[in-house]
């Protein structure tokens, strides 16, 4: 019954999460679901990013269980940004996405990101009605977080190594990463840093050809 | 009825950690559930507190989705160690903790740290029967994070603001950590660093001090 009840849960928000796909599709706008652990620096990325993507038109829903300062953050680079509080839920769900959706502009947007959670196992299993779902894991974190939280690099269209400016202080070795990723996938990887801005440019040209493809 | 199904669910959950709590209190036996995000020092703080807390004897149960890396590392410090591998779960749960328990001596245990999955959500909602809960935050994953996650730290027994080490390369201020959990609770803080020895002593003590009281 517990298994019924939560695949019955995860049906309804499949269904919802396909008409948003559909209805972003149609109006040309690009939907990234971007997931990591707290403070991998999503929040950095995209301060760093939507400048970069310019003249493309950049909008953000961003996910936290309380507070609005990663919408606040978001702000000084594009004001279309929706912040959603779950309250205590540890992932975002299509329907919460889809309130976000009804106060933003879909057709002034050519790029959304949706900032999940901060969580490695939650938003996993949740679609969003992203055409691309971007999996990030910083260098802080460790050689090992590929192996043990497999569900959310596994599905992932692309993985992103971050924090590349703290490689050097933290002897940070990514061979470990990269063999555990072997395993998982194919997807590109970008290795880069908000801060720095090393490896900026071939993330954000990865964004710009798949949104020239929708 | 999705309430009430979790809130069974919880119940019968909340009802074994209580049967868990008096078993180790009745052994002697301190256990600390220590909770945090992916990444924040956990193993390595417990790979650094175990050889510091002799001539008490300390044991780990570990969770994560997937491997045994972590109870591997911990194996070098103390023989009496189990990792739970929760398959894609978000959250160690009483009835796992239990199972561990069987292949544990507790009468050879004094300190019982139960390494939560890396997750600053969903291990919140879940008493495993510890006597004091440990929430954990390290420097890189930035200041903010217990505001956005309260319901991690409010609870909490004793805060740990990990990684002190990467505190100059960071630039990190503690302020706003402080602030904010300042408005949740008034337990025990320790800033340390499992790394450089930083702040170790204090939380030792703490511990040791915890123990004498049983």
């Amino acid at each position: 019954m517990r298994i019924s009840l939560q695949n019955n849960v995860l049906r309804t928000n499949d269904q919802l999460a396909q008409e948003l796909r559909k209805q972003c599709t149609a109006a040309k706008t690009l939907v990234l679901n971007l997931t990591s652990a707290p403070g991998s620096g999503k929040t950095a990325l995209l301060e760093a990013s939507i400048p970069l993507l310019a003249p493309l038109r950049a909008a953000v829903i961003v996910g936290d269980l309380q507070t609005t300062r990663d919408a606040d953050r978001i702000f000084a680079v594009t004001k279309q940004v929706e912040q959603i509080n779950t309250e205590g839920g540890c992932h975002l769900s299509a329907n919460q996405v889809e309130k976000a959706f009804q106060k933003l502009s879909l057709e002034k947007i050519d790029v959304l990101f949706i900032e999940n959670v901060g969580n490695m196992v939650c938003p996993a299993g949740y679609d969003l009605g992203e055409h691309l779902r971007v999996a990030m894991v910083s260098a802080p974190e460790g050689e090992d977080k590929v192996a043990k939280y497999p569900t959310l690099f596994q599905p992932a269209d692309a993985v992103i190594l971050s924090k590349h400016d703290l490689w050097q202080p933290l002897n940070f070795d990514p061979q470990m990463t990269h063999d555990d990723l072997n395993k998982l996938n194919t997807a590109p990887r970008f290795t880069l840093s908000a801060h720095s801005g090393f490896g900026m440019r071939e993330w954000i040209e990865w964004i710009r050809s798949k949104f020239s493809k929708i």
